[in-house]
């Protein structure tokens, strides 16, 4: 399977008469591995591509580890090309919800994601709001938002995403999906998904880009929250053997993609023949 | 209600002929408040009446951030009496267990109760067991205890308890439960308590009693846990208004105690009135 051998086939939900006009992308696991320093062979050839072929991509993430901006001057840096605003983290996202509904949240988030937090009340916060905040997720700032939820009359978490796991230097590490269910179960609340794969976070990406669910596809490497919640909405969903990919994915008991793909390059040349 | 100037009713449950034969007490919370030097008032007098009474009593407890002989040493310092095997906390439990199913645990627990796991074989681990690890649920522990149960074919996880919270001084810190919540999610899993409210445990010590379910009540401050798990064995369930209590407990969604009481005196007195 390594070395592209194997031919991908397209799923009978692709030859459905369902002509693509829309790419919306995974970044970590799909464009580079998460905490390499290169991108994944072939894509930025690969995105490239798609752009040349005039269709609109979209970058959906549910990176929280680092500010808009320095990933998308990662992405520069690592060849990529595309502006600002097609990237769209859940940060940006869950801070218009914030102001909205006049929230004010107790942050448990990675030190650098805070940064995008700026400009947010924090004071005698009503909410709590989790993001991936790797060696943060300590023992000590678990119980504090779990006390902050606990002291509110009717307690608000929001998790920037559900993801369950991913990638880092060869190795699988938590997500934030985990601990949102610690904190849903000790404070006997459902949290509020922000990111991926929240609906409304899909259809204002569908939106942005003017498509229809049903002539749009998402390519990512985890099957649940990228395939399943691109599925949920309409959307095709292609799994690339990339990032957190495993090759139990192939028989998961609730997620079929609409294909599967060695890589994002392969992913382009299946979504080229059917944007045509 | 402070002083227990409320009178509380027996249920109706109780006037249904249901003669108190066996007595099952909650130890953290009943006896004593977590991370206090004392006990609860009134505790060591209300044992002291059980145990005169002829009535016998068992203490279940999911306590595991110390030894059962650290256990039994606090109680007896405190003006307890109860011999070391009237005692029932979940890791000799487990032990139990992992030996029948010749199981090698990966233990995230606390590093005193680890003690009590002397003589297991933990090389080449194929089950995860979590306890109540408090400081050590730190991300990198959890990611270990992930990758554990990633790394096995048929991932088995073992939670010591399944409690939601508890107090400690004074503030209320997140118990073993919401990281079986969290691992659980991640891994794909179902965990197996052991301990609390597991009717396996339950019925292990109603067992060592010689007492029908129908016959015993356990008294409890976890509304979940002590008094929804006993209920669900068929025992009546007594919750106290000590420990980890809050007022909202009295209009629980799905658990109604067979009755409340201002604390285990209060409670002891209702138990002997329906041993008569």
């Amino acid at each position: 399977r390594q070395g592209g051998r194997r031919t991908d086939n397209m799923m009978a939900s692709w030859n459905n008469n369902r002509k693509i006009k829309g790419v919306l992308l995974d970044i970590s696991g799909v464009l580079f591995e998460s905490g390499a320093g290169v991108p994944i062979d072939g894509s930025v050839e690969a995105v490239k591509r798609l752009q040349s072929a005039g269709l609109p991509v979209r970058f959906c993430t549910n990176e929280t580890t680092m500010t808009r901006n320095m990933l998308t001057e990662k992405l520069h840096r690592l060849g990529f090309s595309m502006k600002d605003e097609e990237i769209f983290p859940p940060i940006p996202a869950v801070c218009k919800v914030l102001q909205k509904r006049n929230l004010r949240p107790h942050l448990l988030v990675h030190p650098t994601a805070a940064l995008d937090f700026e400009g947010i009340d924090t004071l005698n916060p009503n909410c709590v709001v989790l993001g991936d905040a790797t060696a943060e997720f300590t023992y000590h700032n678990l119980n504090k938002a779990f006390q902050a939820l606990m002291s509110m009359e009717k307690p608000i978490l929001f998790s920037l995403g559900m993801g369950r796991y991913y990638k880092e230097e060869e190795e699988l590490v938590l997500d934030v999906g985990p601990f949102a269910k610690a904190l849903e179960f000790a404070a006997d609340v459902k949290a509020e998904i922000v990111g991926k794969p929240s609906e409304t976070f899909f259809s204002s990406v569908l939106e942005d880009m003017g498509v229809s669910p049903e002539n749009a596809v998402m390519v990512g490497d985890d099957i649940v929250s990228d395939v399943g919640g691109a599925q949920a909405c309409g959307m095709l969903g292609i799994q690339v053997r990339t990032g957190k990919f495993r090759p139990q994915d192939e028989s998961h008991p609730k997620v079929k993609p609409d294909s599967f793909a060695d890589n994002l390059l392969a992913a382009v040349d299946l979504i080229l023949q059917a944007s045509k």
